[in-house]
C-alpha cells in the first residue's frame, strides 16, 4: 500500500511493530501523532532513545535501572537477608505497589520450560545461588502460577535448600473480591489446601 | 509511583498519552521497547520526528503529504473534473484501496456539528468552493453516514448546487456480507430507497 507518503508509511509500520497494535492502531497512533505539536513528537522521540540508551540491569538482582545497584538493591532500610525471586522486572512493579515487602529481588529473566527447550541455564539462576553467601534467611518465590512458574519455583527450592536456605511459595487461592462460582478446579483445591485458621 | 528509574517513567507517560493506550499497555510497550536493539529504538525515534518534520497538508486537497501538491493531485492521469468530499486523510486511504475510484480529493479536516458548535467556517468548505472553476462535473459527498457527516453533506449540496455543479452522495444500505437482521431500521430503509433494478 502506497498510498501514504513514505514518511507516513514508515511511521505506521514502526507503530505496528509493537506488541498488540495492528496496522488499523498504528495508522490511527500516526495521524494522532501528526496532529501534535513539534516539540510533543519530539519529546517523544527523545523519551525512547533515553529510556534504551541509559537503562541497564542491576548487576545484583537484575531490575531495570540508570545507577547500578539499582534503587531497591541500595537502599540501607531494605532486608537484604529476604529475596523475592520473580520472573520479569515488571513483577517487582507488582510487588512494590502493595508497599508491604521490605526485602530485596532477584529477577530470573524468563522461566524454566521443559517444553519451550527452556532451562535452568537459561535463565539468572547461577546469579541467584551466588548470593546465598550466608546471610540469606528467606527466598520466597514469586514466579508467575502456572506450569512453567511452578516448575521453575520446585527447581529452586530443590537447589537451594541444600544450602540451608528457607524456602517459600507465595500463596494460591481465590483472589480477593473473586467469586467462589467462577474459580477453576485447580485454584479452589490449592485455596482449601492453603487454609488458614480464624 | 517511582517504583521505575525516571527515563522508563517518563517513556510510559508518553505512551500512554497516545489515544487508547492506557497505563498498563503503555507499560508493556515501554518493556518491549527496552529490549529491542539500540538501532531499532532509534529507527523508531527517527520515523517520528520524520513524519512530523516533512509531513503538510497539500495546499489544493488538504490531504497528507510530502511534496506539494500531493501525489494524487499532480498525478496526470487522475480525471480532476470529479471531486471526492472526505473529512479526513484517513478516509482518502479507504477510498483508494477499492482501486476504482479515478477523481481527485477533498479534505475537509472536520464535519460541521451544530450540537458541539462546529460551523462550516470551521471546516475547509471556503477552499471547496474555490475549486469550483467551471471544469468541475461532479462533487460526491463521502463524508461519515452519522448526523454530523448528513449535515455536512447537506449543506455542501445546498451551496454547491447554485454553482451548477452536480452533487453526489454515496449509498447508503447493508453492508457486503452483513445481516438483515441485524440492519438497523435506518440503514434498512434507507437500503430500501436506493434500491436498484437487477
Amino acid at each position: 500500500m502506497d498510498f501514504y507518503p513514505v514518511a507516513i508509511e514508515k511511521l505506521i509500520e514502526e507503530f505496528a511493530k509493537l506488541p498488540g497494535i495492528g496496522y488499523k492502531t498504528a495508522q490511527r497512533l500516526t495521524i494522532y501523532t501528526l496532529n501534535l505539536p513539534s516539540d510533543e513528537v519530539r519529546e517523544f522521540a527523545e523519551a525512547l532513545i533515553k529510556a534504551r540508551g541509559t537503562i541497564r540491569y542491576c548487576s545484583v538482582c537484575g531490575n531495570f535501572t540508570d545507577s547500578d545497584p539499582c534503587a531497591i538493591c541500595s537502599n540501607p532500610n531494605r532486608d537484604k537477608s529476604t529475596i523475592c525471586v520473580v520472573e520479569q522486572p515488571k513483577d517487582i512493579m507488582a510487588m512494590e505497589k502493595i508497599r508491604e515487602y521490605n526485602g530485596v529481588y532477584h529477577v530470573l529473566h524468563g522461566n524454566i520450560s521443559p517444553m519451550a527447550g527452556r532451562g535452568p541455564e537459561d535463565i539468572k539462576l547461577k546469579e541467584l545461588i551466588k548470593r546465598m553467601n550466608g546471610d540469606i534467611k528467606e527466598v520466597i518465590v514469586a514466579t508467575n502460577p502456572n506450569v512453567e512458574g511452578e516448575a521453575t519455583a520446585m527447581y529452586i527450592s530443590k537447589i537451594l535448600k541444600p544450602l540451608g536456605v528457607k524456602v517459600t511459595r507465595i500463596a494460591h487461592g481465590i483472589p480477593v473480591g473473586g467469586d467462589l462460582e467462577y474459580a477453576d478446579e485447580v485454584t479452589l483445591s490449592k485455596a482449601l489446601e492453603g487454609r488458614t485458621e480464624l
